[in-house]
């Protein structure tokens, strides 16, 4: 199989150093360039020590982010930029012919509106909005094929679409109120020098924060309203944990109609029972982040409430991997026609 | 003011240290005895070393519980026990004219159906479930008063009943639908030797448990429903997060009518304005367990959300203090008439 | 007994926040004004929700530092500020009969030259450099007393001190061959928004740093070779270890001559066996920081090995209480004359 | 190449969860049986859900360990047992010609005198105490290649020894005087219900233990004096540190004559340049455990202290791999002929 070369721009945060991990050791992946502006001129194992034993990080050292120079060295480059950024990159490098897997928000909706709402600046460019695909796999794939532009999801966004969409697909649950309530690992703010994320401030500290509208609902709304051919508003809260990685996510759903366990049971594996990163707990099993940490996995479990008739739906997943640098790797292997778990097992 | 005599039966878990702790440095209170079976002959100091300076602690050892050398010694009797072993306790010290403050499930509940239910045995004792009140000061403190047997709320049922109280009894919020998501640390699951709660399996790791059934349910329905002067039946989901104390609980209701924000901040600042362990976060705060633990003081938050129409309350306390302890000590406080927040400040 | 207004300079750090903790639970201490640069204006409970719900802490509100002010309003100032700014404090504060505290490195040493070899910078009132005393209650308890300059030591100074003075005091270690290797919680670095001390750059991390010269090696040998009566120079290697609080020394000394068990227990009751804040560890116990954090005091236990000759003597304590703010406290109590342990137990 | 059958005995702790998830991603080897006599029954799946989703975990269930049985399943046999039960397994595994790799202390040492008093019991084997070879790869690769019974080492032994064994072969640090401060993360106490591994217990705790003769010194000793050709006796103290998995030691050592920066960095360059698995830190770098968490490789960085003439070495490495099942599949890829780093990298 002919491996692809790969670049990443902006390579020094924690979504970058879990891409560069999984780059690294890709069969099929040749990662050619890394790029930082505040740490270019260093190698990669001054500012990652861990990839220093690397076999393949000995000639990698971190550059300032040229396009015309990264156009010609890499056939697929992944965005791990903040919102905005990634956009202006994107459009030089498509027009470059090169394939892009953007980790941030910025192609990840399909209104220019709605992202202006949710993020507070123009698109930079609406344009492709049209263009990109949200890169899901599970429920994309077949679009993730055929695409240039991938806008990879963000990590709440997969804790809740991923349980919820085969649901809504079906016609289990209401696409009315729907809650979410999910608790992150510090990794989710990033590698930012800010005091509210130094160890003393998030360890032995619980707490909720951005309640009760999260820049992610807009592209979690849109999705679930995608699945359900209507339009959906959810309840969304995000807590911060302290853990270095995960996201459990629990959901609260209304079913439509009179629903067993078995009509769930059947519902989700006919949509992942053959999905290698899906898993579907049986038995008295709950998902556990630190079951997926480290994984691209995302663990799903459910149980109807007899008391309450409600439809209690939990899940699991590293938020740097399945949530963020794993699912765009998941892409890449979709997209270039590689095995879809290489370098993800 | 005379101080009074007390005694802690079954002081070798998490709970009876805290109790400890705060008895040793009441300015009323003396603590002359402490029990545990299996340290019985040791003194305070080598279960805990950390009392080992205290200048009240140089005489005290674990004894072998004995109810009449107890209720000879003791004015005031703190159960810190299994369900069902508390009562066979509290029933002859009761005999013997010890108030006896019982931090077991044993008498929160009015019905022994009930209890029944969510513990699998006979109540031991029920004759005493109307004697007993159900020891949140906030709401029974007149109660607590006449007392001779309080019954101190379980850390879930506190983290929910102080924040949806007020509002159910207000009429602002419907008693149907209502949600709380608990996220407790990890001495909520006592001082057991289990491979579950070993380090390894509770660090890097968030979980739900005990879904969708867990006992603190019945109590926390029945207080509920007392306020709402109907049957309310609630959604309660848990989760174990690695931190040791603390739990932080964010609740979705549903408006009754339109609703403001103020007409909530007056509802809470009538209830609570006064009162010394309840803080109301105003502007921007959101409750924060490191703010809380260590002390006595529950944290109240609450979002109007204009997009789903939900009001999102969140409240953070200490587990083993306002969720056990410490309230057991602020009941003592009332019912001796010692001021509320002596030894807890 | 009269009770001394203090005021403290800089107290939006981490031993910022125990001291006003510490002076606002204090019998003989009102605390008048609390300064910080970034937070003036604010008021204490915007800084710090945790102080929130105390009664004292109603009208406190950062100001701006302003030494003609403090002087009027303050008995006694705490300074909890960088090394080299303390100074610029300290010499106008004392010129208007406050007494002052410092927690910072200015005035630990008794030589400028030693303090611009360790710091870097000359030494901005050398002066005052023989009025001060070194703040070590157990060591200087009389000097203490008559003082109106406070250095208060440096948390990885006391943890290391307090084991080792005694030993060299009565001969019954060598003076050379002293290794201390120390293991710090994260707030040792300070609230500073720096990546290095982020909750996912520490937690799951142990690291050394600082080697082989840490600043803290200028006060540690001035105070040793002080007990030792000859210059003594040490091997000192601290380690961040993630915890919030605390400090472990394990500390390898050479005997001097045959040394027993009864020796070295003798010599430790003889200096400490009165220490309220001192807890010399028996039997099979060995100091754990859980047992010190939050409180002032300092656990020592030691082994003589007979197979190495060495003895290893081990101490923990809180590093922000023990090792700074608490025994800040301390030095204030004796100073003023109120009793020791007045608001530290 | 053609792979090997491999077993398990014993493979429901830490290590051998760790043995588990290397065996089922090594490219050359097929894992044919896992045993546990308390999960005896169970799939993989049930007891690690982490693997479930493994392709090649699918018809692993927990067995019985039966000598017989397992001995015509696999070539090689691993073994994750206490000491004294792992002899046990070991002779009749060798007498049926298996293989077997030993992560126990039952036959590091050469001496049955020096097992029994660091043991407490009779050696099970003694005689095969000759056949066994010191599973340290950089040390003993030529005499793994030809051995039928490997002894894998200890964790604080791995990480004590592979830092000194060079310097102490080159003859450049004197033999006597040595210090290993070890602090240890909590999966080192194995998956055992204790309550001195709960999480409350270890979390914001840290404390030394084993205090001043653990176990491991008897392995350290023999292979410190083996590679210094004369006794040595060493001053070792480990500590308990919350994090999960991680070793950090840190060693003070005499020089021998005089000593350059230069000649301890030839002398490690020598020893280790090629290894693939020991990673020599250069420039400011000091080792971190979250540099090598999950990974084979020690990090070992050193400095020289003109102050007081010592060198210290400073070593970081998982205890879980290269402190036991990673170090333990290297020696079976070298004594199988695979590429050393097969499945390590």
């Amino acid at each position: 199989m002919k491996s692809k070369k790969v670049a990443i721009i902006g390579a020094s945060g924690y979504s970058g150093e879990v891409l560069v991990q999984l780059l690294l050791n890709h069969p099929h992946a040749e990662l050619v360039a890394v790029t930082s502006r505040q740490n270019a001129g260093q190698t990669l194992a001054q500012v990652f020590p861990k990839f220093a034993s690397h076999p393949k990080s000995k000639n990698l050292r971190f550059v300032e982010p040229n396009v015309e120079i990264l156009a010609k060295q890499a056939d697929v480059v992944f965005l791990a930029l903040p919102h905005g950024v990634a956009a202006e990159f994107a459009v030089p490098l498509l027009k470059a012919s090169c394939v892009v897997i953007d980790l941030s928000a910025d192609f990840r909706l399909k209104s220019a509106e709605v992202y202006k709402e949710f993020y507070a600046h123009d698109h930079p460019a609406p344009e492709l909005l049209k263009k990109s695909v949200y890169g899901l796999p599970e429920i994309y794939r077949d679009q993730i094929k055929k695409s240039l532009l991938i806008a990879s999801p963000g990590c709440y966004p997969t804790s809740i679409l991923l349980p919820v969409i085969p649901l809504l697909k079906a016609g289990l649950v209401k696409p009315t109120g729907i809650i979410a309530d999910s608790l992150s690992g510090v990794s989710g703010a990033g590698r930012k020098a800010e005091t509210d994320y130094l160890f003393c401030e998030c360890n032995e500290s619980v707490r909720p924060y951005g309640v009760p509208k999260h820049r992610h609902l807009s592209e979690i709304e849109e999705q679930l309203s995608l699945a359900a051919k209507t339009q959906v508003t959810i309840q969304f809260t995000p807590h911060l944990i302290p853990v270095n990685r995960g996201i459990l996510t629990t959901l609260y759903l209304e079913p439509k109609g009179k629903l067993s366990d078995e009509n769930i049971s059947v519902c989700y594996e006919k949509f992942y029972g053959d999905e290698p990163f899906v898993r579907l707990l049986e038995g008295k099993s709950l998902p556990d982040t630190k079951n997926v940490t480290g994984t691209n996995i995302i663990e799903i479990a459910w149980r109807l409430d007899p008391r309450t008739g409600r439809l209690i739906v939990m899940s699991a997943e590293d938020n740097l991997v399945k949530g963020a640098s794993g699912q765009a790797v998941q892409s890449m292997n979709i997209l270039c026609g590689f095995p879809e778990t290489a370098g993800l097992i």
